[in-house]
Parts: structure tokens; C-alpha cells; sequence
């Protein structure tokens, strides 16, 4: 069990002489120079962070991180606080969403509490991370104390570990479960990026205007009342973050001290993301974004974080269905250089070397 | 052995019932609603085209259809005509790059040669359908005849009568292998939209500045010295375009009259469609737009489609390479129909639904 900063100590930079033998590989394949788009630049990434060319991502997990959230108490989302708990039950079924597209990349999904408002059986199937029964409304008192924050990252880092150590992952994915974690991820990246909190907010599970206007307004007084540090992660994931949130930002930060590519999903896991980002720098080179969010606050996150989103599909779902369908493509980035011929391999002239 | 006009009299359109069934069906499941983004309509389009909503593409095959083209001799593209025979080879083995996309889709590839300039081997396994051996220089004379566009097209669509015989086809994919084809596909959604041809030019496997100016002046003087009819689309197909785009169009034709679903890859493939759809606007149902080229006249072909691309990898390969990709999506949209529980299946009150 390792604690925050002995992860963020063990982090190591990927191997730099295969990403560059990487990007030399994929000039020299007989296809026109940079054909293969975004791919190319992912596999070289990936090659650099299993030290070889001929990546197998054989185990893939999804850990989707589930917490409640006070805030809801302002009614700033469609679905009531219970619908959390019911999920993490439709997960351990495998019926819901991320349980479909997981089993078509070839994943397992595996649920984690961090901090629902309900008591599982021990016996129940997930990872028991509980650091509290959802958070506190942020819009009167803080989300959470910094013990709490510091808590739910390392319930993060403690569940890569506990993967690795079953020897059974070689790819993360990252999602989440949280009635009102939109409300979380929006003040998350405003705390740290200063933008208009308008700006930022979107609709989440489908909210009116009226609702919407309410949501902006809780937010920006949650972050008027406790004026979260943007330079402090850990003091703006504990007054306006949530308990899956530190999760998120702990899977990351375990991936990366342990040399596993992890991909995130959307708004939510993103705020994770960011949070493991702003903690520890050294993560970036082991995060792939799975998609673009319809949630406008996404795009703030992905430009804050300097990276292109693997897919657009006009996802606004979470639970990790983003990464869910990104792994395919993250599978596809590893064949394409190791099993694609170069011009030399086929004997044909390559007409940009003449 | 089907005539292009028997094909196009036999497409009748996707069952209405089921895409309403599944429209429902989407809309009461256990999640935001149109959370699933653009997997949604596709899913829905797929379960009309099967007529049923547990669809299977269990059997996926993409056909990888060869020309040459006379226009290289204007210096249009940066490769040597001999590549498109070479890269026929590249495929028949296994080592080009939509043979290891294909693969990673679980699909296999089918190579068909329309019009290579090279004279293949009988014994090898591919679609022998030359029409000539590459089409005539469009600068100077018309690219081929009317009778040989017409036997292009049906010899794509006698390339799907054969899958389906040998009972081997649940999707099919289409791409496209030769030397100057982009210039060819470039001229023929010039015509169709009347646009400038500086507009819908890019720069195909690489070319310069000097060069792409080059390919623009031609696929001008092409279009002023034969000017193609765009409410005629074989004539299109005759005066600039090319015997392998002729095939992709009939690949669709003949996917449309089978009820198959068809998704085509980037700038060619989707030259191909675009006549197929001009010529047999009710074929539309069935296509699916693979990816979004990098190529700049590929949007103006999807717009005229009025289809939206399920990826945009910034690729521009060709060869069906963004078919292979988009093919997992297409998977994905048959198990989120099917899979996803409602709400009523797994008893969590819908807030839509209040």
C-alpha cells in the first residue's frame, strides 16, 4: 500500500530511445508519411511506456469509481442521490451501459465505492473504498476535509496496486458513477483554470435552463464561500471536489508509477485526471483522454491538460464508456506499429525518401 | 450475375417498424437520455437494415478495390504508378496497413483489381474485374467510356453478389488502392457541386506546394475540356473518374440491394458512394461514412451525403483503413441496442419519465 507521495516518487519518465525507435518505425512504413493520424503519435507513447515495440495491452480494466454528492441538495441534477447506489448494483450485473462496452473491448469493469450515500454488503463484488457517505454540500460547507482528499486518492492508488498485484492489467480505464459529480467537475476545472463558471457548466444528465442557471449559481458561491487554492490540487479537490473524483485522480497517479497507459473517460474521470495532473506533472505521458464530452466543461479540462481526445462521439454518459470505446483504438495504435511493413520490408520504393 | 439497373431496382428501404422499435428501445434505457451520442441513430439505422434489434455483424469483409489512373502523367501524385500494383501484392500478404486494421476489426480483406495497369497472375487471390488497364489521361481525353463506367459499377456490385453467395457477409467495408485517384475523386465532387476546384483539392499522399497547384490546374482543364454532366453520374464517372471508383460504387449499390449495411472509408471510397447515391438516392439508408478524412474535399462529399463520419482520426491512407476502424463502432452500436438494460429491467425509477 503505497501512500501519495511514495507514487508520485516512483513515477519515471517512459523510455525515450523506443518512442523515438517508434516514430522512426511508422516513417518508414509503406503508407504515406503521417497517414494514420492521431494513431501514430499514441503508439509511439505507448511503445515508450512498455519499453517495446510490440505492445500487447492483453488485460484491460475499467474502474469505475462511484461517490455521492451533498451538492445535490440544490437540485441541480435530474435523478435523485439513490440512483448512484442502484447503478453500482446494475454494474456488478453487468446491464448497464459501460458493462456492454466494456465486454465489447474486451475489459472488465470493475466498480469501486469511494464515497456513495449507502451501505453495500461486504460481500458485494467492488472495491470498498468508502472515505465517507457522499460529501458535504459545497455550496454551504467544504465537500470534504483535506484528510478526506488525501484519502480518496490514495483509495485510488491502492486499487492499481491491488490490480497489478493480482498480475491482472495492462491497460486502465478510468469512469464514474455520481449523481451530481458534474456539479463537482465543473467547479474543478473553474477553480483551476479562473474561466467563467458559465462558461463551464453544462447540462449533465439533461437538466433544463432553469436548472442549469441554478447549477452556475451553486457553483460560483461554493467557489466565492471557500476559495479554493488552484495552485493547492488537493485544497481544490477537497472544498469543491468529491470522494470518486480523488479516486480517479488516484488511479491515474497508480497507472503512472507503475507503467501503465491509463485513459480516461469523460468530464468526471477528467477532473481526476486534472487533479492527478496538477498534483504530479510526471502522470501526462501515461494519459490518453478517451473522448470529447458533449459537457462544455470537457474541452476546458483537455486544452488545460495540452491533449487531443482519442474520439468524438457525442458522448455525455460517464461511467467509463468513453475509455470503454477508446480501447479499441488504443489496441489498434499498437498494431499498426509493430505489424504494419516498412517500405524497405515490401520492397517497395518509398517515393518520400527519393 | 445482376445488371446495375436490376441492383438498383431491387434495393427497397430498411424496416421502418424495427427503427422505431429501437429508437424506443434506446430511449428507455437505464442511462441520460442520448447519452450514447452518435452510436444512437447508427444503432437504430442497423437494427432497420437486419430487421431485428439483436443484430450481429459476425462476418465482416472489406473489399479493397485497385485502378490506375492516366492523370499521373501530369505529375499529379508523389508515388510511381507501378506502387498500385506492388501495394495489390502488399494487401494478398497481409503486411499493408488495412491488412492489420482489418485484422484488429476482425474482418478480412478482399482485394479486387478494376483497372491496374499491370497484368495479374489468374491464380491470384483476388476479384479479377480489370475493365483497362488504368483509365486515360482526364487532361487530355476522357477518363473512360460510358460502357466501361456502367461495367465498373456492375462489376462491384457482382463482387457483392459472390460474398453473399459464398454466404460470407454481415457488413462490408469499402476501400481503395491507386496512384492518382485522390486527383480523380477530387474532379468528381467538382462536378457534382459545382465548387472550386482549389476548394476541394488536397494534397493526396504528400505533395507540395507546386504540385498540388499542378493537380488543381488539371483537374480544371479536365473538367473545362470534357465538362461532365453532374446531373448523369456515369458520365461523371467516365469523363474523371476512375475504374476502381466505378467498383466502390457498385460495392454500395450492390450492398443496398442485398440489405447490407456498407461503410465506406475516406476521400475515394467516398467518391464512389457519392456516385453510387447520385445514381440511386435510396441506397443512402444503408451507408455508413467511416471516418472523416484529412482530405479536404472529403466534407464537401459527406455534406452532400448528408452523413455524418462515426471517426475523425486525421487519417489519409485509403485502403479501407478508417472502414476497419469505424467497423468496432458499428459492433458497438449493435450491443448498446441490444445489451443496455432499460430502466424498467433494472428498477431504477427514470427521471426522465416523471
Amino acid at each position: 500500500m503505497h501512500t501519495l507521495q511514495q507514487s508520485i516518487d516512483a513515477i519515471r519518465p517512459p523510455d525515450a530511445a523506443i518512442h523515438t525507435a517508434a516514430l522512426q518505425r511508422l516513417a518508414d512504413q509503406a503508407r504515406p508519411q503521417s497517414s494514420l493520424g492521431i494513431l501514430e503519435p499514441v503508439s509511439a507513447r505507448l511503445a515508450a511506456i512498455a519499453g517495446t515495440l510490440d505492445v500487447r495491452l492483453r488485460n484491460k480494466v475499467i474502474v469505475t469509481c462511484a461517490g455521492d454528492h451533498g451538492v445535490v441538495a440544490e437540485g441541480v441534477s435530474l435523478f435523485p442521490q439513490e440512483v448512484t447506489a442502484q447503478m453500482v448494483y446494475n454494474f456488478v450485473a453487468g446491464g448497464a451501459s459501460v458493462s456492454v462496452l466494456a465486454a465489447h473491448a474486451g475489459a472488465s469493469v470493475r466498480v469501486a465505492d469511494l464515497g456513495v450515500s449507502y451501505d453495500f454488503d461486504p460481500e458485494l463484488p467492488i472495491f470498498h473504498k468508502k472515505v465517507g457517505k457522499g460529501t458535504a454540500n459545497f455550496a454551504r460547507r467544504p465537500a470534504m476535509s483535506r484528510e478526506q482528499a488525501i484519502r480518496s486518492v490514495e483509495a485510488g492508488i491502492e486499487i492499481v496496486d491491488q490490480l497489478v498485484a493480482e498480475g491482472r492489467v495492462d491497460l486502465l480505464g478510468t469512469g464514474d458513477m455520481g449523481i451530481g459529480n458534474t456539479t463537482a467537475s465543473s467547479a474543478i476545472i473553474a477553480a483551476f483554470s479562473g474561466l467563467e463558471v458559465g462558461k463551464l457548466t453544462g447540462r449533465g444528465t439533461g437538466i433544463d435552463d432553469a436548472a442549469l442557471a441554478r447549477k452556475v449559481g451553486v457553483i460560483e458561491r461554493g467557489l466565492a464561500l471557500h476559495m479554493p487554492n488552484p495552485d493547492d490540487p488537493l485544497d481544490v479537490l477537497a472544498k469543491v471536489g468529491g470522494f470518486e473524483i480523488g479516486g480517479l485522480a488516484g488511479l491515474v497517479i497508480g497507472a503512472a508509477a507503475h507503467r501503465l497507459p491509463v485513459v480516461c473517460d469523460g468530464l468526471i474521470a477528467t477532473a481526476g485526471a486534472l487533479v492527478a495532473c496538477e498534483l504530479a506533472p510526471q502522470v501526462k505521458p501515461y494519459l490518453f483522454a478517451g473522448h470529447h464530452s458533449v459537457e462544455i466543461g470537457h474541452r476546458h479540462m483537455l486544452e488545460r491538460l495540452g491533449t487531443t481526445p482519442l474520439l468524438d462521439l457525442q458522448f455525455r454518459l460517464g461511467e467509463g464508456t468513453g475509455a470503454a470505446m477508446a480501447m479499441h483504438l488504443l489496441d489498434a495504435a499498437t498494431r499498426i506499429l509493430a505489424d504494419i511493413k516498412t517500405f524497405a520490408e515490401v520492397g517497395i520504393a518509398n517515393a518520400q525518401k527519393q
